[in-house]
């Protein structure tokens, strides 16, 4: 006899209705499968009229409706968006509902609040479809990788950004033009910002650095630059040097605590990451013990994601049906937040210059006063103008600044045209 | 205040060292992380003189002594093979007491009425280490993706061929030199069958495949083929053609049910499964929702099979605590274990030849009358005879099987010298 469990869902976006169609459609397979009668009861949509894909005795535009209707079990919130997200799921959770959300950027920004409301209720609130769509990422941190002192978490976690990127470097297009092109094919919104700037991705890192390091990292501190200033030509001299430029998060400890960061990246292209195309997303956990794990898959899309909160769904819903829960499954330290000027790095360097005798050995100088030893040096002459690549080796992020401050006040070096860092094999 | 489990380790072999020192060494970390006291309580080993790893105080020789001791409330088995494993297991769970196992035999061989046990006395059974080491696949399949129809899983899940096959591959050497290659770096063990043979693989696909599909196949009804016959002369021809050849497991569903098998097959150079060098193992997970997830990392050893044990005793330790267990996570249904005659393939076939008129006219003729077509031929002429190496194009097994049948009866062909899988794109 399978245990029911009523379903309220809030957002009938993409996500929200492979969500409903699978709750409809697979209710006996599912039932085959876990013993869990999971039964579609509501779901919340912005416009009745307009949302017809679902059938119209279970849509309401009344969100607390969904909530408070005394037939639903467990919540699924799929809205996106700080409010009135967060005030539903605090409402849901103090009834004593199970609650799962794709929402990073909520997570992201509140969740240790979140985490402790729903402990202090002794309810589950998941959240496997907040970082990397279907990929499973939050239950293998949280359960099969506990008992690890990991040190890194670093993947692709936008498939947008990774879509024009690989459009980019494939096929020698513009940042614009690539841009263009994700957004007519749907892997990119009309206003991008969210994902190009790196905003997305830092909230997903900052989830996975939360989950991996025990630290929850304000979104205000993760150092984050995006993609929407990256050149081409950086993009060309990347590919003669044997790199491909890919949008990396990455989270490790410094020497002053968790440093969380996402910016283009110089990753070679004989890695793994560098085989990761258009709208895929790969991550790597690396701890002593364990190496490197790599997981990698759909990063986002209606269906995957669902797949991803449908897991929940059934996850949750056992825990609610054995009428216990355990202590919080996550716990959070006080262990600091790290500034990034003490991570090591190791960076991409374009300048333009004057091409006259004595350039490169004050240049040359400027690096060696700062501390920071170069690897390989690569000029390209234009008339009177010359380009100057230079890649750095392995050293302090304060020097490189200190290093690129004190070219910028040379009178040979017209424009430090570029910075981007270089994939780093370990921390 | 952290609440302590007590923790029986049945077995003091590498991973069961490993987990005894973490369990010593960070049982304050583990608290600060899980707000669990993992109190390891004794490790049975074989020979209590040879055994020095472990402090004194822990170890016996007596097995039942782990499981019956009343300060040990989880039993962790590691000794391997079906007997005494299976009666130990057996008698911790009729005591209400967890287990942990990574014995992929045993639950290969008896894991529905393992799971069984476990469930009638509501206690957790895990044994995400049983299959990829420490690569987390287990979870995935059983909760994240547990409200997926999953239609494929495929990988390499045995990191003693892989490597042996690596070797063979990048250094042209021979099977028994890179089986003793792999033999003194201790990658693969004195008598090595269980490996070669494709036994232990079978073993996970089996494990595998009863969760992703539901259905537990009988050892003796995996399809399996090892690594033992394969020449070298093949891995370089099917280097020249475009592919690498490697131990692959798959099960999947065909028209009669579901089908497990473990053969050498050709993998595309630019296929993932193709990077996958050394020791280290790649499974793929596939759906109609999720596409194709990738799970890799280490399939072996010590500290990582430990981390993957001790996600298990976290999880096993926190529902225990609980004190509530909902209805099983696994249940089984009676769908059919597939014929493999009735599975779509492509092969790779080397024949021994004479070089005379009309020989190719007579195979091809052969091929047109068991209704497979050939995708491509090529041909190597030596003296009198010639080698002929064909590929076919995807099609039923049971017709493969009567063109290799119908070859061998003709005069021409003096032998059929190898049959090797190729990798299809999808089921």
């Amino acid at each position: 006899m399978p245990m029911r469990v009523g379903i309220g869902i809030l957002g009938g976006g993409v996500v929200g209705g492979s969500l409903a169609r699978r709750l409809l459609g697979d209710r006996a397979s599912i039932s085959e499968k876990t013993g869990l009668d999971l039964e579609l009861v509501k779901v919340a949509v912005r416009d009745i009229d307009k949302d017809r894909a679902f059938p119209r005795d279970y849509v309401t535009h009344r969100l607390e409706e969904v909530v408070d209707h005394p037939d639903v079990d467990l919540v699924v919130e799929l809205m996106g968006g700080l409010e009135p997200a967060r005030s539903l799921i605090l409402r849901a959770l103090q009834a004593g509902k199970p609650v799962v959300t794709a929402n990073k950027e909520l997570v992201a920004a509140d969740g240790p609040a979140l985490f402790d409301t729903a402990a202090a209720k002794g309810v589950s609130l998941l959240f496997e479809a907040a970082v990397g769509g279907g990929i499973p990422l939050i239950r293998p941190l949280m359960e099969s990788l506990a008992g690890e002192r990991l040190t890194r978490v670093l993947g692709i976690v936008n498939g947008t950004t990774n879509f024009i990127l690989t459009a980019m470097d494939e096929g020698g297009t513009s940042y614009e033009a690539a841009l263009a092109e994700a957004q007519r094919l749907g892997f990119a919104e009309a206003d991008p910002t969210a994902d190009v700037s790196g905003a997305d991705a830092a909230a997903k890192a900052t989830i996975l650095a939360g989950l991996a390091f025990g630290v929850w990292v304000d979104q205000g501190q993760v150092h984050r630059e995006g993609i929407e200033r990256l050149d081409r030509g950086d993009l060309a001299f990347a590919r003669q040097l044997g790199y491909v430029v890919k949008l990396v998060a990455a989270a490790d400890r410094n020497p002053t605590g968790v440093s969380v960061r996402v910016h283009p990246t110089l990753v070679p292209r004989d890695h793994p990451l560098a085989a990761i195309r258009g709208a895929t997303n790969a991550v790597f956990v690396e701890g002593p013990a364990i190496g490197q794990l790599l997981f990698s898959g759909p990063g986002a899309g209606g269906e995957p994601t669902a797949t991803a909160v449908l897991g929940d769904v059934i996850d949750a819903a056992r825990e609610l049906l054995a009428g216990a829960q355990v202590a919080p499954r996550i716990r959070f330290n006080d262990r600091a937040v790290g500034d990034i000027t003490s991570n090591t790095t190791r960076w991409y360097i374009r300048l333009e210059v004057a091409d006259a005798p004595g350039v490169l050995a004050a240049i040359a100088g400027v690096f060696g006063s700062a501390g920071v030893s170069i690897a390989s040096v690569w000029q390209e002459g234009r008339g009177d103008d010359a380009t100057l690549i230079l890649i750095t080796h392995e050293g302090p992020e304060s020097a490189h600044r200190e290093a690129v401050k004190q070219l910028m006040a040379l009178d040979v070096v017209k424009q430090v045209a570029a910075t981007i860092r270089v994939l780093l094999p370990e921390s």
